[in-house]
């Protein structure tokens, strides 16, 4: 068998983003895990991190520490068995990748409830789907809630539903910029928000209206900044329908021009041999995420 | 002079994430980019771009991407006075990194007015202090708000106020962990919520009830990910006051304990020479961030 101790330092040198943490987290000595890291390098004959600020995986560091998660997963599964086992009577932690607007919208409400009768610790990580799923290739979570539907070797990918989209304003912002009504053609000479690099919702939409051209946008990274910049009158954008109730209601926020939504698929990613825990949560979501996503 | 065609397409390829988009933004072909890259580089002798994905720039790349950013400031000052050097009309765009939490609830309502009637498009970029002055330092960056007074080189840095931050839980959370009333010796071994490694405002708060050990937590890097996770009753965590006042007035979320909040100050660093507009929109924040922010 392998030694736990030093792929346990391994994983917590990594979860922790440094030797530090990992100690304090483990209770031991920083030298203590440097010991176990360099005993672990001397057995697999080759380094297992690189030593940066913070460190990261060599690829056979990752390796092992995909192997890690799966083995407390198991060993979950088998401590509610045999909880004799269970030697330190913590919760399980569960690393889970996801995309910003759900954690900003649905997630909690969904995942609330069963972490908390589970006793599940969640380290949820933001990235949009590339970056997700690189880091579920390489071990280092569990799940990955995105927009892609290819899974990784390894895992399966279930699809949950789509978030709902609408273009909106501020009616300070409409009145600035389409004082006599709407005109699809002026839309890319007024400001737009784009999330980040990787958003297309708003290249999506103009082109639904005949518009290809570049636009003038403001870049925003933060599902609620978004949110609070529309509502400023910044710029037009897209968002999730879920996060805007209230603002519609009020008519704090109006759609820029007809009913066009645009659906966005989100698939759950997850290893097939995840343990009980994680075909658990995955037959819940599967089971609840209509309560917020719509169907595709 | 230094031949800015060069200097613009490193900007692009950077601010862009990559030789594609920046070929779009610029209205190039990507190999006209690549052209500009190799020419640059032939000239200052050395490579300006480290070719990854996304490309970042070097030591050097980073001396040159400063430079062009305050040029860019310097141009929009005399352009004010000199319209017709104006030569594409097109709004200037301010980089400027900040903190999530400030993103997520006062920033757009202090600086959504002046931007709209300046025409200024903003880059945002959500950045832990640290990495937010690196950018500053790296020239990446116009400005940075974030919780360091110490200023980078060749900037200023001005207090704006403080953040103020409640301990909040949802009543199912209070009931569920505290049913016979709250009780500080237990709240490590409840799940606190923690927005990531840099964040150390639930050990501050465990601290001013004494408690130093470990905790239990969740680990959630989304601000309004966070506040829904209080709310579904995952966790309790500090959060800012400005995000809750109405999940404070509705019940919807309780204080854990008596008042006793943590005040974040929040500083405001900008270029010395950052120009005119830089200027006045410190001015600006300068003025209004009271409405928001406490007295520190």
């Amino acid at each position: 068998m392998f030694d736990y101790k030093l792929l346990s330092a391994l994983a917590a040198v990594i979860e922790q983003a440094g030797f530090e943490r990992a100690a304090q987290v483990l209770g031991l000595s920083q030298s203590a895990i440097s010991q176990r890291i360099k005993l672990l390098e001397a057995r697999v004959g080759q380094p297992v991190l690189v030593r940066a600020n913070p460190p990261s995986p060599t690829d056979v560091g990752r390796r092992l520490l995909n192997h890690v998660q799966q083995v407390r997963l198991l060993e979950r599964d088998l401590q509610s068995q045999v909880p004799a086992l269970d030697e330190e009577g913590m919760p399980e932690r569960l690393r889970i990748a996801l995309n910003a607007d759900s954690l900003a919208t649905w997630w909690a409400a969904a995942a609330g409830e069963f972490c908390a009768d589970q006793q599940v610790l969640l380290d949820l990580v933001v990235e949009d789907q590339e970056v997700g799923l690189k880091r579920m290739r390489a071990g280092e979570v569990a799940a990955c809630l995105c927009g892609s539907e290819r899974p990784v070797a390894g895992a399966r990918s279930l699809l949950l539903g789509a978030m709902r989209y609408r273009a909106l304003a501020s009616p300070a912002f409409m009145a600035r910029y389409f004082p006599s009504g709407f005109d699809a053609g002026r839309l890319s000479r007024t400001p737009a928000l784009v999330f980040g690099p990787d958003d297309f919702l708003q290249h999506r939409y103009l082109a639904s209206l005949g518009i290809e051209d570049g636009f003038l946008h403001h870049l925003c990274p933060s599902s609620e900044g978004f949110l609070r910049m529309t509502e400023a009158g910044l710029g037009w954008g897209l968002v999730p329908e879920l996060q805007v109730r209230d603002q519609l209601a009020s008519g704090r926020l109006v759609e820029i021009s007809a009913d066009k939504p645009i659906d966005v698929p989100l698939y759950w990613h997850h290893w097939r041999n995840g343990g009980q825990l994680l075909g658990q949560l995955t037959e819940h979501l599967r089971l609840t995420a209509g309560q917020w996503l719509v169907p595709l």
